[in-house]
């Protein structure tokens, strides 16, 4: 039988896929009825999401260390990235940066956070690389200071004109991404030995053949691809009628819908006591967007977009991903964990989720 | 013989006694002498902190670890709380703030920097539990990012409006105190391990019989009240008669005031070459004014204030509270000390000092 | 034969020194002509400016290690604090603050990342005494803090008045110094064996005699005074007809120039895996700008000067010091360095360097 088919049937998450015609088919036919698009579109792009990460990881398993560590850098957060570019289309600029930080505060916060909760339930007192840790909280704290100087000093200079705001967005954008091919280059070339983990992840799972895991992958990035077009046009409306403020669909129900599938990997790691895993998929994550995701993006508005985007973010976000990844930094600098160090920083990612939601709407 | 009345009679800081009823009646007979009323109440809080600070100790020592370690967990900052109340019911909430924002930033800076000053002098390297230290440093470091979000989000947001900012700060007030909890039960229940310090505390002083110990500890509630009243109504019209900004009364002189009996034991202990209890003296200080007593203030101004406190700060208040609980996390990473380590905490202090005694007033 | 002029002998880098009264005369006859003497100036304080450290580590080497290592810690950035008192005596402020600034920045992001990725370009992995690094790291991080706040908290205070910032500079300049004066007794004196690192720096370089080092310290520092006064006067209008923003002449331009001999230095005792030297001259550097040069130019326009000068910085400068220390104690926390984590530092000082670049003159 075929290996995706059995695996669909085994897994129940999976069977939600059945929403994705049907969220396609309702936008045809009621494209006015924006929640429950919304609600729709939320509901398919979690197991689209994770049958994505399931190729993608299928393809790097047969295509060797190299290639397949940057099959997984590339293509790791590949439904954010969709997602964002749908944004990007519809020229939402807000969305778009919105998506952008509350993945960076979703991975560095709740999907750490609740991976050391999990696990710390279960075990005592977990340990895990601690300089591998170190390495990638030292990556995100240094990539998130990169992309907030612009905020930082346009804020500081009220003659920053627009033109300056753009010419400086692209510069730095050119620079982190050479910066994280750097990084792929140090991690999975000359000192991977320091980022070996004892990462069992995946091997009770069965091998897809590459052709199967290839037509995978490309079918299912053409439906998130679809679907975030559903998503991006009914989210605005469906917020109002909701009653959520855009600010807390944009930075909070987007990371949690985006993440879903690395989410559940990592939380199973850390029930399996294996933090390595777990502390790797949440700040690997938050590092790829920040390094790699959001320069892309930029750079991406010049083709795809009405007018260019810029790396200049509303000043609450760029304090909250300033302190997100202060706190991860922190958090991993001992290679320890009990449970009330996961307690701590998830208390940080609601208070950030209380705020957004109360948080009256801009006018 | 009384323990009590041997105790006042061994120790002359106790003789200071005196000036509790002296004040009472100054009240009464001289209403206006503010600069008077404010001096002879600061002079008459120190002996009292430190006696409410002996009977909670003994209490505690009588009721077991769990519920001694409640005890002190709660009762410990009661001096704080019972000004803070008392400025509270007066509907003083700028100087509310101000005593919460001083004792976090002189419990973290002033008596950890002096206790490692002091310490250090005698003892050429200085070491203490790494672990606790950096335990306790997280929860301060993450306490004080979690109430600083409001002021931050506030700031950046103009549309901010009361409504937004009070819900958020009463919100945050119970999300802070369940978290205390939580810091309560890892700390003396489910990893109370990694929280034993070699404390020696108290063993040389004689063990009070609980009702003396209970009577003493109501009775100094009382007086600290009726004290904390005087103090709150004269310290305005006596900072202005001496001279000195409201500010630099209200974050320096009460957190002195206020934290006088707490420092005695920190110093003392540093002496000791016990860092473990001096460092969690001022830590543990630090974070229940930042976890608890705040909360607790904003939830009592509903049913004792004119109008509900809210919990966003001046934002000069805001950099030195996070200013010294990053100082506090790095001075106390690695779990040693030198004198230079505390004259460089101190400093931090000191240049906060100066810059709010020569703070213009604001208008 | 002279051992200096065999040492310009065999040198190429001091035969650069020929352009010192070719810039003096160009001064003479062409006074108008700001490009040319602002290049001739830059090239002139180069080799001065290595001058200047070789004789100042030749007086250090006969004076015995405590007067020696005085010598080293207040004449190491003699270069640095004679541009900057040209400036000031010009009543130029602004370029003053940004070389202060430029000068911490660069030593702490750019001499260090430089130092680690070319040393980690030779070896693998490099190590370097933590503790002292730590040390340094954390003065640098207290008196960066230190700095700040007068800044950060005149910003919150729209009412803090002239007279508040002044009276507040030249108490906490005050204090600086007082403090690195302490910080001197820890290093040389009372700790002084925490400091030691294996230092064969200057050890294959011939010594000089006394009356020749003195002698070439007086004339170098005359000629580097002499010359800096053309580079001041002349800086504004090369960078107008260059088109290079003042911001990024006074934070860039003028810290590499002034810091060109130590960077020799510390290149290449990071490719000789002597990282201990490295990390000492770029932190100890950067300390002794904030903690010693910064005070006393601010205490020095009260007699030099046309006005007094404060320690209030623009925001965009607060911002990129307060950056640059973190990062360099968050890069040294470990004692352990590769060349990817030079890479990163260094991006954080290409980011600033485009930023400053772009960044529009304000008007």
């Amino acid at each position: 039988m075929n290996p995706l088919l059995e695996e669909i049937r085994r897994t129940p998450l999976f069977w939600l896929l059945v929403l994705v015609p049907v969220v396609l088919v309702a936008q045809l036919l009621r494209p006015e009825a924006h929640t429950l698009l919304f609600l729709l579109s939320v509901a398919a792009i979690v197991p689209l999401a994770a049958l994505l990460s399931r190729a993608t990881e299928s393809v790097a398993a047969k295509t060797g260390d190299l290639l397949g560590g940057l099959l997984n850098a590339t293509l790791g957060n590949l439904t954010e990235l969709l997602i964002a570019l749908a944004a990007l289309r519809a020229g939402q600029y807000v969305l778009v940066k919105a998506s952008i930080a509350g993945a960076i505060v979703t991975n560095s916060l709740f999907m750490l956070g609740a991976s050391l909760l999990l696990g710390g339930l279960k075990y005592h007192i977990q340990e895990y690389n601690r300089d591998s840790a170190r390495l990638q909280a030292g990556m995100l704290f240094l990539a998130t200071i990169a992309m907030l100087v612009p905020s930082l000093l346009a804020a500081a200079d009220n003659a920053a004109s627009a033109a300056f705001t753009h010419s400086l967005s692209v510069s730095l954008s050119v620079l982190l991404i050479v910066t994280y091919g750097l990084g792929l280059a140090f991690s999975l070339k000359t000192h991977r030995e320091l980022f070996v983990s004892k990462d069992h992840h995946g091997s009770e799972e069965e091998e897809w053949p590459l052709s199967l895991a290839l037509g995978t992958l490309a079918a299912v990035t053409v439906l998130v691809a679809l679907v975030s077009e559903v998503f991006v046009e009914s989210v605005q409306q469906a917020a109002v009628a909701l009653g959520i403020t855009p600010a807390f669909v944009g930075i909070i129900v987007v990371a949690l819908v985006g993440g879903a599938a690395e989410m559940v990997s990592a939380f199973a790691a850390a029930r399996k006591n294996n933090l390595d895993l777990s502390v790797g998929i949440a700040l690997g994550s938050a590092v790829q967007i920040a390094l790699f995701v959001a320069p892309v993006l930029v750079l991406a508005s010049y083709l795809l977009g009405p007018t260019p985007m810029d790396l200049q973010f509303w000043r609450g976000a760029v304090a909250m991903m300033l302190i997100a990844s202060v706190t991860a930094t922190f958090v991993t600098s001992t290679g320890r964990s009990a449970w009330f160090v996961g307690a701590l920083t998830l208390t940080v990612y609601i208070i950030f989720a209380i705020t957004l939601y109360l948080l009256p709407p801009q006018t």
